[in-house]
């Protein structure tokens, strides 16, 4: 494969835009600096290479049709963040960890195989044919009970993203 | 009508703060800054005139009520941002149009006439009285894969206003 | 109970943070700012003496848990910012009242007593077994008519937290 390089000062301003954007949407980076930025590095090469920012941690299938649900931040990322504290690859962490500077670890893949992933969108597209269950929707939907967001996502979100509450300030709505 | 003179200080004014709010919330002003300035200021000569910053491409009904769907941002931005990359008066442009400095190029009106948009108001107060059927509500939901972002609007909204995902990163969630 | 000091600095810094967020949020704290900072340092003496910023103006249970619906922001802010322009403790005004710097007034409590909160949580944990019924939710869910955010609350939003539009840009979806 090509060696790519990428300059400090590209991999600095990721580094920055996604601290920043974390700020705003209540997400943060891997408290070990060092680690977040090769982890900016590798998405700016994945860029590079596959023309979207796969994550560095999973093998790019080479189309973004396919790399979609891995495509940085990935479909994994937020339970990853409320089960382990990071995601797979540990570019982002739950603010404990943030405030805290816990070293990270490696967690588990949650990302299904290829085959489960193809029956997983095929059951999806069978389903949008068939009447909608309120009682049978493909997540729960979650509720903060300061503003009133709603979420539809296995588990509520660390921090409700329009007015700050905490995780445990969300009720199952749906 | 009286002329009303709008300082340039004050159209920059209000371009500067779209610009800044449509940072945050994933949304971009016309790539031509001649153009979005001169909305701007038309803007700023209507709520003067209005007292709402109503649409300066539509005609004011002269009332608030009358007026609120075409009060910029209108209820026929994001539709149009979509599907044709721009707003009706072309203030609002995608994120493509944006970024490759596109010209803009005018788009049909999408709203409603007066006559259909009192009825499409009549069906709704009907409706009101209605049981719901969720799988009959005025607008689907799209769901962000990512962050569980739920909206309810004819189309997915072209970036993920809470986690920055891409517009291909939602599925219909009812 | 022990006298508890906040520096001014860091009574400054909270104001200065509730502010700030406020701006992107759609919130206005109280336009009498000597009243919105000694809330803050209030907030600030709480979380010094329960470990959370329980609100100023009610009694802490001594729990995290039993404090939950009155942690700042509380669940009844944004019900008492719509319809009274202030939260019960008034660091929270509606923007009219923050524009204007009218001076803000007592305001009923909200809060249900304790008993009726009990029976609600008692009633929300048996309503979590039983099917869900799209007419029978436990909040109405308004429609932003710009961009599609919905909310699950007992009235819409004063200000639009993704688009920013005004409260009567909302109707009723569920």
């Amino acid at each position: 494969m090509e060696k790519i390089i990428i300059p400090q000062n590209e991999t600095d301003a990721l580094f920055n835009k996604l601290t920043l954007q974390g700020e705003k949407r209540g997400y943060f980076l891997n408290p070990n600096t060092n680690i977040a930025k090769s982890l900016c590095e590798a998405l700016l090469k994945n860029e590079k290479r596959y023309g979207h920012q796969v994550c560095p941690c999973r093998l790019s299938a080479g189309s973004r049709e396919a790399d979609l649900d891995v495509i940085c931040p990935c479909d994994y990322r937020d339970p990853d963040l409320l089960k382990y504290g990071v995601c797979y690859c540990g570019l982002y962490a739950s603010k404990k960890i943030f405030t805290e500077k816990t070293p990270t670890k490696p967690i588990p893949e949650r990302r299904p195989n290829k085959e489960t992933r193809l029956l997983n969108k095929q059951k999806y597209m069978e389903e949008q044919n068939q009447p909608k269950d309120i009682n049978n929707l493909s997540q729960p939907v979650w509720r903060c009970q300061v503003c009133g967001y709603i979420a539809a996502r296995p588990e509520a979100p660390e921090i409700c993203p329009i007015c700050g509450a905490t995780h445990d300030r969300f009720e199952k709505f749906i």
